[in-house]
């Protein structure tokens, strides 16, 4: 039965992969008889969430039972006074930043009609989304040493172009490019088509005024910046992000989204985080720290590691990764294999905290020397 | 330029409506001047959020650096296991039944070709998201009794019909059909068309037997349920429902839906909720003693009370329902007008608890009497 009732499936949709759910810390500590586990897989923040902001959490809780204000207006106001330059009626939050690049395809790009460009590899979700929402999506091959190829990317985009999509710093390589790139970028796209620098690892960019696109927003009318508070702020799991967008753009996309698709306690969460300027100032810090040492210990190990400016490395090891990170799991540690991204040869390791960081590199030694 | 920018908007966007949010409990207190404000107009749990609950969530805001694990594995099986009926395949969980009514309608209905049918007036985020997909979105009116019109829905349906929406109880009457009425509706609508039967508000039918079609579901195979924990689990705003639906249709929604759209305070309450018997049972006895009071203080003030089967009522009062509800607010008290459905002569006002039933009733037999 179920093969004839996929035929009510829009065709668009009918070779969209089955999710396959990761393993979680729990089941990674039953299948190996382990106490602790620890998981440098996906650019969680090294230090958790900073305990001023879970205390706002948890004060909050007895508010559970209450819809959040629609459209989120003390948040927006909060994070247009952390950003400084940039107005509250040009930011939209949303269920991560995911649900931004959703509404940003779903209110520009006409299905059947338009396209969407960006590198490959790239985010997974910019392609997912595109192609639910029946759009063209077009990749252009990132560089060998995974810079990007600009002249490349310019060429597949048309006058029917309306998204071109940039990391900055990049995923899963670290790479970033300095501001000045973007904003030559953006005066050489089509006109219909805006910019989305993607700037969800932006905050652990040295010196960060280098490559945030932030301060030169205002002057720019074909961009939009996507932050993120699952990083910096360490909020992965509250789910909260945001974009920075003209103020004719954030009007339509405030218009098109659920209104209560940012929760309450990410909310007051937000409010709270973008405040607490000792924490952010310590996860820079850690993540800085983190990054040279596991470059150094891994370079040391044999590795190549690719520079990042962001809290993972990307690393191309003297060894099957497939291998490394079976290994690695039986002695407690999660790492990502990037087989997904088509890169069979590397794998990512987030940065930790200083002892995730020396166990790390502890085990990652011994694997390699036998 | 903000004219000249939105011809980059998709133009079946362009006259989407610009949200008007909503006035909180603190702006009332500022403008009236108030220290406490009893608000009755989001249908929201009269008991708050279970102590339980809380508690669960309290100890789980350590968690929330991490992505929850993606798919939320452990929600499903204990919805199931609570359910009783379904097994976990059927079940996907969203951010708010709001993302699974956005999900249905990408993966079922072709953009410029299908179309979904619903009765006017309905819950708006049926008529949103579609148009959003570029989906046609026909109406039905209701009976002038609020009763649902069969035939007429059944002859606005056809070929290209991908989705009928039902909710039961229907918002904003509060009136309900004996799922044996939706069962023959169900071998009624067209081969291509699923019935989406929103059960937002089940739990609060009286006998619940009478009215839900989980019993059914099994024997059903183009029958979709909508529930929420905002209402019975007193957890709107951390934003939590599921559907309930064939398995090869659950297989497409987790394929298209983004993988961490439930956040992980969510999952870990939602997971501790449907343990939650003793605050179920109080909830639900709550509801039906508080929607019994206030229909006969109402009646007693003068209004005609519709009956209800959820934990909200449909009034019309003696009186101009904007000049109530203005009133109201001076006292601290806020209800919902029902302009946005087009019935200016009516208000909702939801079941509070036992103190703020006894206010309201008071408050509002002064406003009609004076």
């Amino acid at each position: 039965m179920a093969a004839m009732e996929t035929r009510r499936v829009r065709p668009e949709l009918r070779d969209f992969e089955p999710y396959v759910a990761g393993r979680s810390i729990d089941e990674i500590k039953a299948k190996y008889n382990l106490h602790s586990v620890i998981k440098m897989a996906s650019n969680e923040n090294p230090l958790g969430t900073s305990p001023v902001v879970q205390k706002v959490i948890r004060d909050n809780v007895p508010l559970a039972f209450r819809y959040a204000q629609a459209g989120n207006p003390l948040l927006r106001s909060a994070l247009a006074g952390y950003l400084g330059v940039v107005d509250a009626e040009c930011l939209v939050c949303g269920n991560g930043s995911d649900e931004i690049i959703d509404l940003l395809i779903r209110v520009l790009a006409r299905p059947g009609k338009d396209n969407i460009v960006a590198f490959d590899p790239c985010f997974s979700i910019y392609k997912v989304q595109a192609k639910l929402c029946g759009v063209e999506f077009r990749q252009v091959a990132l560089d060998d040493n995974f810079h990007f190829p600009w002249d490349a990317l310019l060429a597949k985009a048309d006058e029917r172009t309306k998204i071109i999509f940039v990391t900055n710093p990049d995923n899963p390589s670290g790479y970033a490019v300095p501001v000045t790139d973007l904003v030559d970028l953006a005066s050489r796209i089509p006109e219909d088509a805006l910019l989305v620098v993607d700037e969800a690892y932006i905050d652990f960019a040295d010196p960060l005024e280098e490559y945030s696109m932030l301060p030169v927003f205002r002057k720019m009318t074909n961009v939009v910046l996507l932050r993120t508070f699952s990083k910096l702020f360490g909020l992965a799991g509250l789910r909260l992000g945001y974009g920075i967008m003209p103020p004719w753009l954030a009007d339509y996309l405030m218009r098109s989204r659920l209104p209560f698709s940012v929760n309450i306690l990410a909310e007051k969460a937000g409010i709270a985080a973008v405040q607490d300027e000792i924490f952010i100032a310590k996860t820079r810090e850690t993540v800085l720290r983190g990054r040279r040492d596991l470059t150094q210990g891994m370079q040391a190990a044999g590795c190549t590691v690719y520079p990042s400016q962001a809290n993972f490395l990307l690393v191309r090891p003297p060894m099957d990764p497939a291998i490394i990170c079976e290994r690695l799991l039986r002695k407690g540690i999660i790492i990502r294999g990037l087989g997904s991204y088509g890169l069979d040869a590397f794998f990512r390791v987030s940065v930790g905290n200083e002892e995730e960081n020396r166990i790390f590199l502890g085990a990652i030694t011994e694997v390699l020397n036998g």
